[in-house]
């Protein structure tokens, strides 16, 4: 089978490998249909992270049921299934309390690759959601969000306590910031700041519910949320970034007692303890537990009530996809769909 | 009058200072009857926190209302009040969501001093509760305890998301510690581990609920948790301490999906932003804001359901701080009472 295989910054290959098998009798083999490129990608191609060459890649995947293991109860192939990028057991305490990206069995499936034809998913019946049928195409990308970048998005609002009467802002313009925006919006915030300064972000941001867009960035920025806040700071910060400045953005543009959902992979930040003890802000993130939105996020895909695949600006099939990480990292796309 | 006053670290004298004044019109003067010595006034003694002498101190106290402004429409003299070591408004939208530490119009108590025969409350209708009466003497020093170190103790727990069915970790033996260990029995948790290696400090958690005593601290004292939670970790950790090793020791006990409650007043800690975003817990702490708590935790306390009282195990006229401070550095007392 073809699948994307990086060898080191910025080299990304598309090439044969070898096809998955079932290891455990909990696994299944989807047959992609479609994955994409991740912001977090774009951090070992850009040579920020360590790249252990050559790493398989990608974890965002919807599909169609191969083979089940042996154990495997809930599925049966043909079925056109969501997943997460953490496979998870969901049935241990901590997946019970809706935590399943840190499920006691939990496998990152960036380590295994969705970025290919077929993939191996661990605990399929705890990872996977079956849609009511075989999706219309069109679907697609948008269930295809829900595998990772809505989910995100929507766990950081939730983080952020988003919700009827509150003042939500959304720190970074990506992908997961600009999904944030449409989860606080379904949540029923009542007024959305977009930190943004690119045009063709502010107006997307717009289109999922930004009530407001604040370009200005650090310090400044901050001065910009007080003063749409009358000087409190926000009740809910989304943080979409993962660095210092997007951190102590997000935690200073909070009010006293109100929340930040942080869902950007942190990159060498440090908080200071003594600037957090008096900001009294609840804070949470982290990886987010995508499989416990899912059944959900699918229902309102199907019922077209939300279309987060208006973040999937570039479409390419699997075989360019090292034109797709390019054009992410040169900010020509949002986020880049392989079709597979 | 009489009241304390900090020359240097180390250098407590108790001296004649000018009778405080109504300045606004929303103040209060109180006589105080009981003040105490605070963990949080050992930093400076100790040389750790900056002190710009000659400084007033204290911020705990419970008294009786001896003259008020013009505008203070819910006290009269003669009432019997508890306040919080925050004078707060209780009307700003900080104050109503319930952190009246971080009010807008938040006066630090620390800058006033109540280590004295007199204090100026600011902003009195919001910061002080009346008693339903004047309290038989036994019931001063509880009362005087819901100033500050109960009602930190208390936030912590409540912070940390206490509550029924919860293993409830508090990693600090200090006065706000063993007091958290309280407040999380009164909010029903079903384990409670106190981490302490001195037997008195041992003795008194127990007394006030604590189920488990944890003596390893760092990494082990971690381990020693993770051992007693099946390898999860605590549901509910409260930091009663304000270290790196302490903040660090409690969010490593947390259980993804947990919550951290920290109440330690920060001393040179830095987060790891890595370690965080994986540790997937919920952070809340701060100054308490302890005027949301007091009208209940008077109302325990009247009603004899606790006895906070107990952590006071030193009592000393005023005129003898300077030995009460040394009695807590050097841990021969828990927390010193000052008879006014």
């Amino acid at each position: 089978m073809r699948g994307v295989v990086m060898y080191a910054p910025g080299d990304i290959r598309v090439e044969d490998l070898p096809e998955p098998k079932i290891v455990e009798p909990t696994d299944a083999i989807i047959r992609v249909s479609a994955t994409c490129i991740c912001g977090s990608d774009l951090w070992p191609w850009r040579g920020l992270d360590e790249v252990t060459a050559p790493a398989p890649m990608g974890h965002e995947y919807v599909g169609v049921v191969e083979e089940i293991g042996d154990e495997v109860t809930t599925l049966r192939p043909g079925q056109f299934v969501v997943g997460s990028f953490f496979a998870s057991d969901n049935t241990c305490e901590i997946c019970r309390a809706g935590y399943q990206s840190r499920c006691v069995h939990a496998v990152p499936m960036g380590a295994i690759g969705t970025q290919a034809q077929l993939a191996r998913i661990p605990l399929a019946d705890g990872t996977l959601v079956a849609t009511p049928d075989t999706p219309s195409p069109e679907l697609i990308p948008s269930l295809l969000a829900a595998s990772d970048v809505l989910g995100t998005g929507w766990f950081g609002a939730v983080a952020a306590d988003a919700g009827p009467g509150k003042t939500v802002v959304v720190v970074g313009d990506g992908a997961v910031g600009l999904l944030a925006v449409l989860a606080a919006r379904e949540l029923g915030a009542e007024r959305i700041i977009a930190m943004s300064r690119h045009a063709d972000r502010q107006a997307m941001a717009r289109e999922f519910g930004a009530t407001d867009i604040v370009e200005e960035r650090g310090d400044d920025g901050v001065a910009a949320v007080k003063e749409l806040t009358h000087g409190l700071g926000a009740h809910s910060v989304v943080e979409a970034v993962g660095t210092q400045q997007s951190m102590m953005q997000a935690i200073r543009s909070t009010r006293p007692g109100g929340h930040v959902g942080y869902v950007g992979v942190s990159h060498d930040v440090e908080l200071p303890g003594l600037e957090l003890f008096f900001a009294e802000i609840h804070l949470l993130g982290g990886p987010a537990p995508v499989r416990r939105f899912l059944p959900e996020l699918i229902d309102k895909i199907w019922r077209r009530e939300i279309n987060p695949a208006k973040v999937f600006d570039l479409e390419l099939p699997l075989a360019d996809a090292a034109e797709g990480y390019r054009a992410m990292d040169e900010r020509r796309a949002v986020k880049t769909l392989l079709t597979v």
